[in-house]
């Protein structure tokens, strides 16, 4: 990155912190905001990340800390891909290259890395709740100077419960929270939701709210109002707006003050009425609106794609291709394409997805038959208790959903699914070590909350056929809930459509016999395996392999011949190591008499950071050279 | 039950379905209403119940069976202690004796039990998500005639975050839903909130609503208005409103046509108003007001008090007094008390209840220090994160949740706690078994989704004293997340208020020494253990028995010494037998190389049903007999 000098960032390389950015005039900031897009823009266009959203959020990250005395003031970012320009302006852009990377910056805001990240961000919808309880402990501390707590959040992710539930508490409970809802009118993919068509309408207003707006400065240079009596005035100006406009303020409603919307990307502005309503009592909410991908055009034209849109041209927007020829697929393509194979024959089926119908492939499906498809928007929750109703009407409803996010749905699988026996597949994606997303995306845990569930079925498919013809196998039966869980990314065979075939349930496979050790895996880690049993057996160490692709019901004659083996036991899972895989087969030996030793590998006790895949799972003690490591060390014993 | 005759319910006792209900002229729904009303107060004073909901919901109850036809139409109920009115309609009047008994009627609807009951119920607001899947299910497979589905949500329950995700959803795809929004301003305790306040807002309205209804009748008496326009003319009665009123609509902001609100007493009234709307197109809502406890004076007066209030007296309403004398408190009680002993000199704790005050008795904070205690209403996932926020500032909340409710924080722990090591007390209360309430709130699963939880110090007190300790050595410290959690009821202490000392975390004890067996225990199991330990002492066998306290750090040192005293190791624990103390030994004997047997009772691994709690113990294989029975086999062995 020898070309980011000073040159290139004229002002930004100037800003090692926000004392730094309060310094300049007003006037400087359009500049500050174009070096961090500059700089956004080189930096991802080499090394990857999230894109569209930091570059729609710049003005409002600028605003935020030229108008509020941060870190002593709280910005709470929701979801966090947009908190890049935060990072920027925060002492990190020295060390921005390592965004995303093993010891390098997180790609999220996170408190151990910086005073200025404040709260966990990766899961959406949860800075409300959090940055209501900051709030609420300035009330309570009787903090002087006054601490500002601020919530930046998406529409999209406003609409999830969560971030209602907190909407309720804070208009309920005495205190300062501003809400600075930062509205592109997407997420990931479009939004869906009747919040989002009602904030669509709201934005109809904004001639209405900039002559009111305007209106108010007017009348307070003429001194007919002070600012003590503008919060007064800003309200009695929305309850005019109610009059004339018939329009129904959500917000108003339950009792937070509502000012918007505003041009996101007009820095000025946005710096003149955070001046004008940080200092009011109460609950509020700013409405923005901005453009995600904002200042690079091949961004703003296909924001989906630029979410994350890997490396690329930072001058033609050019993106890198893959490298020519046949790959093998994303299990994620694998899913959607299978799905809408299947939902053509199988008119029981429905396709459910929580605002993530490009990243889960969903919209394969939806694309061809798009009524058979529900995209419920940021609520895990409501996908899986909603797939209850539909199964409960004796349709087949496939729940796609990340492992990490399907935690927010834990209950749901339980209380609207499982006790009711019902027929509902969740196809469990980013399952296991997902990368450079971290700590907060890792499906670290679904095998081992699924696994305490009466009555569920539990798979992991070793490759991209299989997964197939589990899905398949899902939509033959009617029998209770089935989780199949899949990692993100692609597996290793181009020719995976194949036809499919009915699985048995419960029953897994014996890859290879071997006499010295015995290796049980679940999931697509059976390659990895693999290879390591080719590494050994170039030792003369000779490893019987068994891929036990159900977790539940488990497989007791594979358990039956290892335990009767005599082998040493080595299980591998990408996945937590307590609870799954390894858990399950010590707790059946155990409790079938068999006084057996396993050595189980997966992921440890601990919170895991960003890195690649391998990187961690290196660090974790289960890629290829560990577990050769471990088939040796066992065989020897 | 001899004096229940068909004379005392005259109407009542020849209605065996909602069929036989339709056939009597609206001018005898009245007389239906006061047989049901008389019916719940025979019974419930003798067989104790949820009480004072459904006495609530008795006229919304028999309305909706009048108008609609189930159970082609499907009434999905929330929560479900309003549905035994329905109970009674739908053919179950002579087995309502057995309500909430072991193999009788569940407390709640149950779709095992009867085909009107259409939806698991128990944990509040997810009626909305159901009933959408089976009224998009109705659109998808355009039934003729149309079925229809009705939720029915109380005001407590539609502020929950999935009730919000639900109506957003509603709104946003084609489908009939009519939500019936029964307010009675109460969930169990009273209601907080901004949706609560914008409710009662809404209520006062009701004069001009009356007039617009009426309106509405006259024109449609003089044929200005028909079916086909009644719709449009209700909505254009709510823009008038809010015209008139400056008030907001939610509802209508969200896109949902909003009618009411009615009074929720007069079932002449409800089935009017219900026939009007019931064909229209489109998701509607009706509110109507009802009366918490409505026709039993006692109740009406206290309804808190009256939500499940054990045996009385059906006339003078007197309630069945403890036997005299000094008694052992609930573990409710306990808690209540010692956090407010806790708060009184550590000013950092915060208490946080979603909704129970009374039931976890955090209200005894709560009267004591309003200011410091945080009623956050039905929001699980918002009082898990919003105590996150807190702790992030220095403050040590402490969340007192039902174990089974607390699935719904369960990605919240993880996301907004446990990553940023947050110092978060979690009290679980209603851990285990509960008995009466059944399957839907038994806390089988906290013990295998916490220990997962990387970084979760998890522990389980065996007696009213130790709660104590354990909620003083969790505010002393300031290390990540604390979870304690503790069951239903009472213990068998009378002499409990003892000073309080800190704990060594991760330290179990050992209550006895013996030769023959080592029995491991957490929690307040452990005096049945103890129990069964002298009954088998009587018959020669010597038992060692460990109380871990701690599930997670385990205390390895008894784990040690378990390993290396050669007996056959038992361990007990009244959770779910996958994933708690059971697999947490069985998983240390083998990672640390013993080769020991152990018997794991606890929970099976399917879902329990009602009873009393030493009824459901005998079930599972785990009361005083049963863990006496294993320990003389093992020991014979």
């Amino acid at each position: 990155m020898a070309e980011m000098t000073n040159d290139k960032y004229p002002i930004l390389s100037h800003i090692d912190s926000p004392a730094d950015l309060r310094k300049l005039p007003v006037s400087d900031l359009p500049e500050v905001c174009a070096d961090i897009r500059r700089f956004l823009i080189d930096s991802l266009s080499v090394n990857p990340g999230h894109f569209a959203s930091g570059m729609g959020a710049v003005e409002i990250t600028v605003a935020l800390h030229y108008v509020f005395n941060t870190p002593y003031d709280r910005i709470v970012w929701d979801v966090g891909h947009q908190a890049y320009g935060h990072k920027l302006l925060t002492g990190r852009r020295d060390k921005f290259f390592t965004n995303r990377k093993l010891n390098g910056l997180s790609g999220f805001p996170n408190p151990s890395e910086s005073e200025y990240d404040t709260f966990s961000a990766g899961h959406a919808s949860n800075s409300i709740s959090a940055a209501l309880g900051m709030a609420i402990s300035s009330v309570l501390k009787k903090e002087n100077p006054r601490r500002n707590v601020v919530a930046v959040i998406g529409d999209a992710s406003i609409s999830g419960g969560l971030a209602f539930e907190g909407i309720n508490n804070a208009a309920n409970v005495k205190n300062n929270l501003l809400i600075v809802l930062n509205d592109n009118d997407m997420s990931i993919d479009h939004n869906v939701g009747s919040m989002n068509s009602y904030l669509a309408h709201l934005t109809t207003s904004r001639r209405y709210n900039a002559f009111r707006y305007k209106l108010y400065h007017l009348l307070r240079k003429m001194h007919l109002i002070d600012d003590r009596s503008k919060g007064v005035w800003v309200r009695f100006g929305n309850a005019l707006k109610t009059l004339f406009s018939g329009q129904q303020n959500i917000f108003e409603g339950l009792n937070i003050r509502y000012f918007g919307p505003f041009d996101g990307h007009d820095v000025g502005k946005l710096v003149s009425v955070l001046n004008d309503i940080k200092d009011m009592e109460g609950p509020r909410i700013l409405h923005i609106c901005t453009k995600k991908g904002k200042g690079f055009a091949p961004a703003e034209e296909d924001p989906v794609t630029w979410h994350a849109p890997g490396k690329f041209d930072p001058v033609t927007g050019e993106r890198q291709k893959d490298a020519p020829g046949p790959h093998p697929p994303k299990f994620q393509d694998v899913f959607g394409e299978t799905i809408t194979e299947l939902a053509r024959s199988n008119d029981k089926i429905i396709g459910i997805t929580a605002a993530m119908p490009s990243g889960t492939s969903m919209s394969v499906m939806q694309k061809e038959m798009p009524d058979r498809v529900f995209d419920v928007g940021i609520s895990e929750g409501h996908a899986v208790t909603f797939a209850g109703g539909l199964a409960k009407e004796g349709w087949q409803p496939f729940c796609a959903i990340y492992s990490s996010f399907l935690q927010r749905g834990y209950d749901h699988i339980i209380h609207d699914v499982a006790i009711q026996h019902l027929p509902v597949t969740f196809c469990i994606d980013r399952a296991g070590l997902v990368g450079e997303d971290g700590v907060t995306h890792h499906g670290c845990f679904d095998l081992a909350y699924l696994r305490t569930v009466p009555g569920m079925t539990i798979a992991s498919p070793s490759n991209e056929m299989m997964l197939r013809n589990l899905m398949f196998t899902a939509q033959k039966r009617n029998d209770g809930p089935f989780a199949i869980r899949y990692p993100r990314g692609s597996g290793h065979n181009i020719d995976w459509r194949q036809p499919m075939t009915e699985m048995e349930i419960g029953k897994g496979r014996k890859l290879c016999a071997g006499k010295d050790v015995a290796l049980i895996t679940i999931g697509p880690i059976a390659y990895d395996a693999q290879q390591a049993i080719a590494k050994v057996a170039e030792q003369g160490v000779s490893v019987a392999h068994y891929d036990m692709i159900f977790l539940k019901p488990v497989d007791e004659k594979i358990l039956e011949e290892v335990a009767n083996s005599g082998c040493p036991i080595v299980t591998v899972e990408d996945a937590s190591i307590i609870g799954g895989l390894g858990s399950a087969v010590v707790e059946w030996l155990n409790d079938h008499n068999y006084n057996r030793k396993v050595v189980r590998l997966g992921i440890p006790d601990n919170f895991v950071a960003q890195g690649t895949v391998a990187e961690l799972r290196h660090l974790c003690g289960f890629d290829t050279d560990a577990i050769a490591d471990i088939l040796l060390k066992v065989a020897k014993k």
